[in-house]
């Protein structure tokens, strides 16, 4: 019985993922070569696909093999594949096929429309595909689970076992002591240089400097490669082939550096996930680990003075004008400043989590009602001037700035600052079993990875991540070392007392 | 009973739809951007895909609906796509899916020894995979038709209406005409300048060439994309979405010019049939026309002297010292000059056919018999030298050099022979009806393009590649344009009396 459930699962498994590569493949195409015209045509077929792939992944005689499985007697791996598949049932199975169908084709348009909007800078041309897309999200909530706050299923979607409580006390932790470090720094700008990273920063070396990067990093062109698109990100298609994309500005030196380096943390991580668990629900790692590992290449790493040591003076040697007088030091100093910033995504470690407090209080509000869906804009502006005291001049610096929404991915947000919190544990951690410095000044990232790898990348999916940062930490997730790192870090850079 | 059965087979297409951008999606990601060692699980989902696409094409029922229709009072689209598709059906019913899936592994595992032998310049590398692919080649064309000669059942399926009969009559005729004038043309080497051509050529500086190329051709990123991969190719997702790939040599300046040149001709094709026909079998147009465009382009426009009057002078700015002394005439002759060499896809347009004629005469032996499956090698060698005259160095600039094989696309070569044969009696025609000088000279693609949409776009595969070829010029196909446009050509470059 188990033999033969754990091979039929096996079959089962090896049917999804080669719809989830065709529909990953697409997706990465299209975001990043596929010319604009011919996407009404590519969404069409992607939907179509996707259609097969919900009725393949909620096959009911597969679930009953799976309730079947559950009390036999499987190992650990086993046990947790099969708990894992089951939430994937649970979380689709009462939404009709037709339903899913029409909200995949409606995520798309809605994602275009998004774009319309963002370049037209009007909210009106998105707010009413966004309102479709939650009053749906609303609805799937309510067939899943009516017991359950709709918000806590979405939560629990992009980082098992969270919710609103837990968030609530970790964004509580957020306002009470780093709101007014933020609001201090603020007022002493003049504490550190960023005046030369005006001007213009010629795209060709850029790209130069990304070879550089990717060599120090281990990023290798054997399992890896690097596109370009509009908004960086990384995609997974098996364990010896992970993409990530950049995207270049000529007026940004420190976006394609910093993105580079972060979706790079996510490739490493995709890539040294046990080669056995490829292709299975294993590898669907929790968003907050995968958060973690790459703000800590970001932010805990990437900003580092040591990780300069070995690369700053490439840096410089390809602007040698725009540097001339920079040292090491000041251009450290530059990419750790921290400043209220209307872009998440171009916004310094400090006022980051700031960004995802307010998108969380207004997923919250919009989720428990306490928000009114038809004022989104306006609250979204108002919360940017409470908290980082800054006015949005126009929607694409305001509420249209993220793709999140677009495609109904509430919930996922809040994963990011957890990510930050997650990777200052680890830091702490890794510290103490080696000298993260020399490591970085040696070009040795081997050994962060090879860390990496044996306390974090191990385990992929076979269990919970509050449990992989006990394992890799020695104790409980605990959001202070997040807290005191940024404010002890602020506090001296911007010589606070 | 008719309406519904057009609905049915208008559901089953659209089925089959989508598999093929997955599939069309995956292989140009493959060939372009994937990285080295993600393609074992990239060919082992591609080949589950290929199986449950191949479900759906050989579906019995589907048969049964296409049979009945054809009694059914249909419009000449609507027969026209019941025949192809029946076509289909009798192309793939009768092979066991199970050997149609292990074919396509097969097939992935000999393309990658191909590459690997050739990389070594060891044909003994690929042989044994090579020999598989004929056996089971020939074991589907028994299974499909016993009755028939093979090789003529895969002419046919690279080009309808095609056979050995017509193809030795073809061939039979670039024996005779233009072996002789090879030969006479390889002993005076004198008469064209070509030491010019010679030295390394910033590959940077080449791109920026195609940018000029592919504005002056209208090749429109809106709808099309160029890539790069190994060996430059066309693929269709969809009417507004047609990809073309380009490679860059140093050591060669012709190479991406006209490789560019060429696959814009096989794209403009694609994006002119007309959109109601997206995704249909009447998108399926004959291999030969499609190369009559493409090489149409490169050859009978591409290496004109009016096509270089707005061309040469930014390609001379590209490289002010290499082409410091060469004026436009000199460079014009030189693009067509001819030389028997090794390599078919860097041969000139004279020579090309003899390349083309002894794949076929190869092809053609090991379907009937005559020619000995263990000593490919020798018999690539000894036609190499019988027919051009030349010294096979080692297999990779031998019988290694092409990736055909190596995936059983035995028939596909031909069409390359025919299509430039097509090329010049379309040219013909074209130029009795517009000043085909002057559009170029004025940077007019339009006006040609118009041509090629109204005589031979808009057809699709609506009708037979043979009666485009009718409705186009006025007459049947007549080999004898190419003939006498190649030999009054050569004869007049190098001035033979």
């Amino acid at each position: 019985m188990k033999e033969e459930g754990m091979k039929r699962i096996q079959a089962w498994q090896n049917e999804m993922k080669a719809y989830q590569l065709a529909l990953t493949t697409m997706a990465y195409d299209r975001l990043t070569v596929a010319p604009e015209s011919g996407i009404e045509y590519y969404s069409e077929q992607a939907a179509y696909l996707s259609g097969v792939l919900y009725s393949i992944q909620t096959d009911t005689q597969i679930e009953n093999v799976l309730h079947a499985l559950k009390d036999e007697d499987l190992n650990a791996e086993q046990k947790r594949m099969v708990e894992l598949h089951l939430k994937d049932f649970d979380r689709l199975k009462r939404i009709p096929k037709e339903d899913y169908v029409s909200y995949q084709k409606l995520a798309q348009i809605s994602e275009k429309k998004w774009e319309e909007a963002r370049a037209k800078k009007d909210y009106s041309v998105f707010e009413p595909y966004l309102l479709q897309i939650i009053e749906t999200q609303k609805k799937f909530c309510a067939l899943r689970d009516s017991d359950k706050a709709p918000y806590d299923l979405l939560l629990d979607d992009y980082e098992e076992g969270m919710n609103q409580e837990k968030y609530d006390a970790f964004f509580a932790l957020i306002k009470e002591k780093l709101l007014p470090l933020i609001h201090e720094i603020a007022m002493k700008q003049d504490a550190v240089r960023t005046d030369f990273l005006q001007g213009l920063w010629d795209i060709e070396k850029q790209k130069q400097m990304m070879k550089v990067l990717q060599k120090y990093l281990n990023f290798d062109p054997s399992w890896g490669y690097m596109g370009i698109s509009a908004h960086p990100f990384t995609s997974c298609f098996s364990h010896n082939d992970v993409r990530i994309t950049n995207a270049y500005h000529e007026d940004l030196l420190l976006s394609s550096i910093f993105s580079l380096i972060h979706e790079t943390g996510h490739a490493v991580y995709e890539h040294q996930i046990p080669e056995s668990y490829e292709g299975t629900v294993l590898c669907n790692v929790s968003m907050g680990i995968h958060e973690s590992q790459s703000r800590m290449y970001e932010n805990n790493l990437g900003r580092r003075m040591s990780f300069w040591n070995r690369n700053y003076d490439q840096l410089a040697a390809l602007y040698p004008e725009q540097l001339k007088d920079i040292d090491q030091k000041t251009f450290v100093r530059a990419v750790n400043s921290a400043k209220p910033s209307l872009i998440r995504t171009e916004a310094d470690e400090l006022t980051y989590p700031v960004h995802i407090l307010i998108r969380y209080e207004i997923e919250k509000g919009i989720f428990d009602g306490t928000v009114d869906c038809s004022r989104l804009e306006e609250v979204w502006n108002e919360k940017m001037k409470e908290y980082l005291g800054v006015d949005v001049p126009d929607a694409s610096k305001g509420i249209l700035q993220d793709v999140h929404w677009s495609d109904g991915s509430f919930g996922y947000f809040p994963t990011y600052a957890l990510g930050s919190a997650y990777a200052a544990q680890f830091i702490h951690a890794m510290q103490k079993d080696m000298d993260i410095d020399k490591a970085l000044s040696f070009a040795d990232m081997e050994s962060i990875q090879k860390w990496q790898k044996e306390r974090i990348h191990c385990y992929g999916a076979s269990i919970p991540s509050l449990q992989i940062i006990k394992n890799a930490t020695g104790e409980a997730f605990n959001p202070q070392y997040y807290i005191d790192y940024l404010y002890n870090k602020y506090r001296d850079l911007y010589q606070i007392k």
